[in-house]
């Protein structure tokens, strides 16, 4: 496996990604929208290419991470895109979380060319991404994944082939309706406990070792007590994956009713200007429909 | 403490809890709606009362364990009730999940005869029952709840004391809203996968140490694959604790519109008459809006 890795999209996690890489001894030829980012990642050992093209004609093996299914599609498919120059028998690693079907498709259009796609969505956040500490769900064939394997061994740590190109989308998109599950029971149970006059601190210690524990209780629970909204995963970014699960979802006719209504519980969010607000400001919905507020002391 | 214990329900949860208070050489005076139980706990040790009056007039300490707020209503404020035959001085702990308000009510009636009440609702279910190993949260005076500690130990393991009268049932109720959020998301997730073609045991060990991770998504979401719909516990039950749940919310003019809507499909589990699978069959209830049924190999 080459050493030489194109890496496209530095935001909130491409960057730190982009940096592990470096760390584990890859060497990075990076692009980015904004250039001055590739800037900051040349400082620090990368070369920076002008075009995703250029960048695809000189590496062997493309990450892709950038925000949502018509990104991916511009930076691989678009005039000066990936597919112009990059050479067959390479590899695309898209790690964006976008559209399954979206994913297949450009897949297709690659393996015209003789490259071979592999879709990598990770989970973990920004400090999962610092940290080479994501989770990373993969999609494709699995002779190219165990090829790439060193690569996505620098970036992330849970590292699991689940299935055919799509496939690494298909279960980010289950992650991500299993989340927002666990999600609106906390911020229910939350609102109740407190109208209730509950202490939260100690309900959540009761339950949170039981059949009603989850990731979410137990590290969610406390900030959202406390009213810390700061991201960690932003409201703007939930409601862009459950747009993709809502998407897929109709694309299969497939109703999904709970997650549905979640979806809009967001949407009611960044209508109210909280998009830039952590995934668990989801609680502020309900306490406006309820005219209560989790962790005021007044109420306890 | 007194080692002389009146125990008032020996059903699917009560008899093992009973048992193990005889195991741990408590003195057990029990009384059953249906006798032939208590004769049966009598042959292992107990002494068989013939109503709730006569056990309460020769027991310090009084637990009930039975079906729902009536229930307890009946057994403890009734004619030849508890409160008929107790002692100023002694300690009514009940184990069932009821109403909170309807507790601190009856919690009222014990005090003006000198008793004191602890509501101690379980999760754990069957298996935690026979293991000793229930979580039980305590509402009620702290002083009373240090002095049954030691009764509460023979019968489980994580045992909290979270409150006031009334405040232990709350915190039983937000458990369960809890849990039923987690199992949404769960059945959702499940649902999305095989409509997609996903192999849903690789998708559920992707993403179960992550962020999405909870008990029941390790616990149920493989027995579900695997169409296993065994209780545990019942969707009868579960119906019954998420009634309880929004009569409280009403109780407080507090709207839960998701655990709400769970509600609402467990009745129609109910319905159809699922009365008595595992809880986790809500997925039923998805799959029949969907069209599509978890794990069964032909769709994967």
């Amino acid at each position: 496996m080459s050493k030489k890795i194109g890496f496209i999209g530095l935001g909130i996690m491409g960057m730190p990604m982009a940096r592990n890489l470096l760390k584990a001894g890859f060497e990075v030829v990076a692009y980015n929208r904004t250039a001055s980012k590739a800037e900051a990642l040349a400082r620090e050992g990368a070369r920076k290419a002008d075009s995703p093209k250029e960048l695809a004609e000189e590496c062997p093996v493309v990450i892709t991470i950038v925000s949502d299914t018509p990104d991916v599609e511009a930076v691989i498919l678009s005039k000066d895109g990936v597919i112009e120059g990059i050479k067959p028998g390479s590899v695309v690693i898209d790690m964006s979380t976008i559209s399954p079907r979206a994913t297949q498709d450009i897949a297709a259009c690659l393996k015209e060319k003789g490259v071979a796609m592999l879709d990598a969505p990770v989970s973990g956040g920004d400090v999962g991404a610092i940290k080479a500490m994501l989770s990373i769900m993969v999609g494709g064939d699995a002779e190219v994944f165990e090829r790439c394997r060193p690569i996505l061994e620098a970036m992330g740590k849970n590292i699991v082939h689940v299935g055919a190109s799509g496939m690494g989308q298909t279960v980010k998109l289950m992650n991500q309706i299993l989340l927002v599950g666990c999600l609106i029971g906390v911020v229910e149970a939350l609102v109740f406990g407190q109208k209730s006059g509950a202490d939260l601190e100690k309900a959540i210690s009761a339950v949170k070792g039981g059949a009603a524990g989850s990731w979410v209780l137990s590290n969610l629970g406390p900030r959202i007590i406390k009213r810390d909204f700061k991201p960690g995963f932003f409201t703007d970014l939930m409601q862009k994956d459950l747009n993709l699960v809502m998407g897929a979802a109709a694309e299969m006719k497939l109703p999904l009713p709970v997650t549905s209504f979640i979806n809009q519980m967001y949407y009611s969010l960044q209508c109210s200007d909280d998009g830039k607000s952590a995934c668990s400001a989801l609680v502020k919905v309900l306490e406006r429909i309820a005219g209560v507020e989790v962790g005021q002391p007044e109420t306890r």
